[in-house]
């Protein structure tokens, strides 16, 4: 097992990475300060972790909330079920709510532990490539709203996250390439070298090889947790890792949430970025495409979707909160390996890119 | 005008008190750091205030939301009014929130800006005396659920409070004693001087005399903030704000919110934890009578309404949040001036206390 540390004073938490660690209740009991426990999980993973999860917790009372699985019930009302959850069981706050599954459930239940009673603990166990390498890391939640993905949530920190590697034996093969285009994001915005490596080692990633996994997982847990040690409230350089983001959060909003993946959304996203920086001038034409080819190694589309027509992705950005006093910024790469957030770019560059980068 | 500051260190803000404040555009120039605002108001306090305050932010974009009026709206439903009004006129991270109205709109507004992409900036312009004296000092943001008071919520503060006190020239009478039971709670909670002081000039405070009021509103922000700045989490010493709370959150609750006003409510639970005092031995006969004699001059009641059974004021106390671990706390006198919050008490005794202080 491997122990990183997200480093922010007070607030500081550890990520534990490894193998058959579900079932290991000292982690848990270094984290809980309470008596009483809330499992917060879904449909689909109940089935598979929540009995392991229970029979490690065996010094609390643990109660449960299962949810129905998919980004189309990440808004209020879901939040609403878990308040009610907590209420109707009369749980207090001492309680330490467990977010079990994927990044949906680790942002709504962060959100959740964060307003129930103004904030009690949280501990997040991420089953899917993504939440390990990226939502479990660095204290963002949110629930979505109809006209925007993220707009509702808080900054708040998980007392601990343990990312057991086994749980992505259970994952399939669409999760587990939308899991990777987040890996492959930390490499572009700003680690050549990982980039690099993935390069040689994709095959082995989209072949589930337990090395190669755990190693882009630390890596990438890593190169965030220093980001937003930096900046932990996204003033300035944590922008950054919204590399792709503000592309793809229009892709996924346009489509209506839960039809594209979020990874998959923000693979198109970073093409984009690449694709405006090259116009730019920025990054050479190799660049853009060496990134091109690593994201179709990962089983990842390149491409936004015919129905999302070039006007339809404008607005839809505007709306987005990287979106300061009416410019849309953008994080754009200098290389592989350094990017910046700028608006500073010609409009007809960035309807250039939405046209090319579009399905047709 | 009177300007006190509440210090929490890199949050610290400050509360201007006066009359003429609301029409003085420095006062909002030196605290919105963006070009859009979204004023936050309800259909009763718009048509007497709001064209002021907008004639007053002409160097900025104004926008608005009216609610409707009342503590049954303060729900996660009406917080998504406001964001989908913050998203559909495409505010950014930059908005600065104006909470005009009472404390209803306060915490809800603050809550909705602790909220909206992952938080803004918020002023208060507090405009009835409860909120005035009491909520918007403190940064306590939230809304109500069906199971319980204030359930959903979080630690955020204003970036100023602008407390004008021409704005209570418009307050019924029942809201203004409504306010004044804050008031009272201050001298009860930690000040006998100012507990003394308002037994002299009750009848002052009812008649709206400025100089009583003003000095009221001071004294008790002045207490307030005293309390904040040592614990703004709430961790210790500031649950001895919650003085009469949880025995009033369990009124409010139990009647249905709206029924009872706040203040009204808080009245009795400061009976009530005079009245379980008494009966522990903790404080006179003379004492609790005081205190009632006061909340009587101020209009205000002291017992329970006959519909709520003493069982199922124990029943509603029991989620209240106060509640830790299965045991209700609650704030008691040990003397007018001198308060602690404690477990440690006879349930016989509360039993007593309940069904003492009941209308029959």
């Amino acid at each position: 097992m491997k122990t990183l540390t997200v480093e922010l004073a007070e607030r500081s938490y550890p990520i534990y990475i490894g193998q058959e660690l579900l079932s290991r209740s000292e982690l848990y009991n270094k984290h809980i300060r309470g008596k009483q426990v809330l499992i917060v999980t879904n449909t689909t993973v109940a089935p598979l972790y929540l009995e392991t999860v229970e029979a490690a917790l065996t010094d609390y009372t643990v109660e449960r909330v299962i949810l129905p699985d998919g980004e189309e019930y990440k808004t209020l009302q879901t939040l609403d079920l878990i308040m009610t959850a907590l209420l109707e069981k009369r749980l207090d706050r001492s309680v330490t709510l467990i977010a079990l599954g994927g990044g949906v459930i680790g942002d709504m239940t962060g959100f959740a532990a964060a307003c129930y009673q103004r904030g009690v603990d949280f501990i997040q166990i991420p089953t899917t490539l993504l939440s390990q390498v990226d939502s479990s890391v660095g204290g963002k939640t949110a629930v979505n709203h109809p006209l925007g993905k993220n707009m509702i949530g808080a900054f708040y920190q998980p007392r601990c996250v343990i990312a057991d590697i086994d749980t992505l034996n259970t994952l399939d093969d669409q999760q587990l390439s939308a899991g990777l285009a987040e890996v492959i994001k930390y490499g572009i915005l700003g680690n050549r070298t990982f980039f690099e490596w993935q390069e040689a080692q994709m095959k082995n990633l989209i072949g589930r090889e337990p090395d190669a996994l755990s190693y882009a997982i630390e890596r990438s847990c890593q190169d965030k947790a220093d980001v937003v040690t930096q900046d932990e409230r996204e003033s300035g350089v944590r922008a950054l890792l919204n590399l792709g983001h503000t592309f793809g959060h229009a892709i996924e909003s346009g489509m209506g949430y839960g039809q594209w993946l979020h990874g998959e959304a923000v693979a198109v996203g970073m093409v984009m970025a690449m694709d405006l920086s090259e116009r730019s001038g920025w990054v050479t034409k190799e660049d853009t495409q060496r990134v091109i080819t690593l994201i179709e190694q990962a089983n990842l589309p390149t491409k936004a979707p015919a129905e999302l027509s070039v006007e339809r992705m404008l607005d839809l950005m505007s709306v987005d909160k990287k979106a300061s006093q009416g410019m849309i910024r953008f994080v754009l790469a200098k290389s592989i390996g350094e990017t910046v957030m700028t608006s500073n770019y010609d409009k007809n560059l960035l309807v250039e890119t939405l046209t090319a980068c579009r399905q047709t």
